[in-house]
């Protein structure tokens, strides 16, 4: 007899790897007898409010091992923080009334801080009601800002993509500086937490090679010092690549580019920071200035993710599924780093209780001193996170991602308004 | 006896493959008597000028072999437009003084049209003066908007990488649109010809995926349709992505952003279609939008190269050196179509002075009749370019690329004010 079906579900910004994670929960359950079914919510925890429930039972084994190397959320994903169960007991209940509705007896929540916090609530909501699920939450995030785990799933392919681009953009822009583009400035996500700015600097493979200037919102911004800093590049080695983070922001904790937008998490909504700087750069010195925004293309980019994050995010997968079988609740796998040379890295285990809602910034002994670059301790933590290649099969000179059918269960309740 | 030199020089913007252009054009010299040492222009054709020549003989074979996989300009290159010898004959009669100084009987000018054109006033200006040089052009651009030839170097890789980061983001967006974002613009390279936005068209693979609008150089911008069809595309859908040339433009000839400078071609600077776009938008339907600028991210993307791509651009470096040593003058060698399906190709021949300043745009039938996106005449024309993949080796989880010695040969003339 199977027993309790199983429901997944993908929770905020999309990776390039989170559906390697939902293949290794998929294939590990399907491979453990003690789980019945596998459910994927449609768009995340909303799915499961509504009560759309996708049957991952009806997508062949091919599909399910294709998700390995597709981008983003195959289930869809979503930005949907439940309030406290003060504030809103009637979610929690609806979703434990649709977790019995279906038998459904794990929970796994694959998300970031504010992720884990939901499936901790969960837990002990279930528990208070008589009707415990298994909550294991499993990490996932681009900001590489949770506490505890080693590193994110998800952040190791960013952070390769934008040490790559940096690196292509730098040869550029060296190549043409003579007679064209002086200065370069690359705008990267990060809204908090600096660590994907920091990623570029494993580009840098000689003192004036590019990156030359990484801003991180670790460090309050200074108009005056930075403008005076792109100069003495440009006088020095003829041009000048400026990779800044998204959440860039003067002293007084201004962001250079509010959007003025937020999203359901209450984050504002950023982006700009890249053609703010180049006004800057142009007013003050006159230099012909390029930028680009990567925004989504760098965390979608499976084309160029990294093998160790491929591999660390299949493995929280199955991690995830490992621990539900062995009876732990409310906790989470995470990456242990064993060594930094030669990598090599284990799963080990943490109680949401001790992820949820917990930022986890660069250390400053990871940034130079003069606040525009990373030390030689964060190039020895990061460039094991983007090391192999993990390439996607092509069809037509296009990735062969998969499309899965995602069909629905039919539903047995009434409707809720989610 | 070795005989005369070659000069080569790289013009313009760079590319993800003009490097393997350089590539094929040293093996092929080195493997031919005919030929004394290749010198590259340091900075292009402003390093004749300056008598700034790089020995490319000081690099071993392995670099030269390394230029196939290594994007931008390895010598350098330039933004420089040669005047009308009428105009400023001395720029000519330096550069003669140059090749004489040094020996150098061939002159291989790898570039777009403005630089082919330089070519051919170098060609005639050395036959009136009695020094004949051999001049060949070499096509290179992302731009794609060379006549003659079917298609140009540098043009499969920028399609493949827009093409692949349309497919990889447009998954993202599908993902999260139920809560998040609902529409996503992607910019992209392409001053007065919509090739490169074309190649998005290639993502789609189903009538409602990505993208859903196409903004061509082509079509003049009209505000409330393309709105309007957003929001059609939103209702429809879910989400809507969008890809836009940078050269989007009103019917008054106008640029939907204006960067306000202008290069030494005398074209204007352009950046910034996409949060313009964005803005009309936000105001319009207060859609949550995200934006992206490719910027020089696309086209120095050798990571994610074409392979057809890369081996024309070996293809016309090696062509360029087999058009000299067969005596001829004044021509480039072209790439020609022979079949779609499967894809053959080879290489042609074609004169400079119809190639030189000649812009050729989309054709209209390449254009769907809404004027948002590609038919499948388009589809087949562009789709072979982007096939096949051509990885650079990686070290430390970054390519590795080459970077060459560049020793200067030592001078022999007096400075010259370039």
């Amino acid at each position: 007899m199977a027993g309790k079906n199983v429901f997944y579900a993908q929770s905020g910004g999309v990776t390039a790897v989170i559906n390697a994670t939902a293949c290794g929960v998929i294939e590990a359950a399907r491979a453990n007898r003690r789980f019945g079914k596998v459910y994927a919510g449609h768009n995340g925890i909303i799915g499961a409010l509504r009560e759309e429930l996708i049957d991952t039972s009806k997508e062949s084994k091919k599909a399910i091992a294709g998700l390995r190397h597709t981008p983003s959320g195959a289930f869809g994903s979503c930005r949907y923080k439940l309030a406290s169960v003060a504030d809103n007991r009637a979610q929690y209940e609806r979703l434990l009334e649709v977790f019995k509705a279906h038998d459904i007896g794990y929970f796994f929540y694959n998300g970031g801080g504010d992720s884990q916090d939901t499936a901790n609530k969960v837990a002990a909501f279930s528990q208070e009601v008589g009707y415990p699920i298994t909550c294991i939450g499993i990490p996932k995030t681009v900001d590489n800002d949770l506490p505890i785990t080693d590193c994110c799933p998800g952040f190791g392919s960013v952070a390769k993509y934008v040490a790559v681009s940096t690196f292509e953009a730098g040869l550029d822009v060296a190549s043409m500086a003579e007679s064209s583009t002086r200065v370069f400035v690359l705008e990267v996500m990060g809204r908090h937490a600096g660590w994907i700015a920091a990623a570029a600097g494993l580009a840098k493979d000689t003192k004036d090679s590019p990156p030359h200037i990484i801003l991180f919102p670790e460090i309050a911004f200074d108009e005056a010092a930075f403008l005076s800093r792109v100069k003495a590049v440009v006088d020095k080695v003829g041009y000048c690549v400026v990779v800044a983070s998204e959440g860039t922001h003067y002293a007084d904790g201004r962001f250079l580019a509010d959007g003025g937008t937020t999203d359901a998490f209450g984050h504002t909504q950023l982006g700009g920071v890249a053609p703010s700087l180049v006004d800057m750069i142009k007013r003050a010195h006159g230099y012909k200035c390029h930028w680009s925004v990567a925004d989504y293309l760098q965390r979608a980019a499976r084309h160029i993710a990294s093998k160790t994050d491929v591999e660390q995010a299949y493995a929280v997968g199955r991690a995830a599924v490992e621990f539900a079988a062995a009876g732990k609740n409310a906790v989470l796998p995470v990456i242990v780093r064993e060594k930094s040379k030669p990598y090599k890295w284990s799963i080990g285990e943490a109680p949401l209780s001790r992820v949820a809602n917990v930022e986890r910034k660069m250390p400053r002994s990871f940034i130079t001193r003069d606040g525009y670059g990373i030390t030689a301790k964060a190039y020895e933590y990061l460039s094991p996170l983007i090391q192999g290649e993990d390439y996607p099969p092509y069809k037509d000179g296009v990735p062969a991602y998969v499309r899965l059918k995602n069909e629905l269960v039919k539903k047995k309740l009434p409707a809720f308004d989610a």
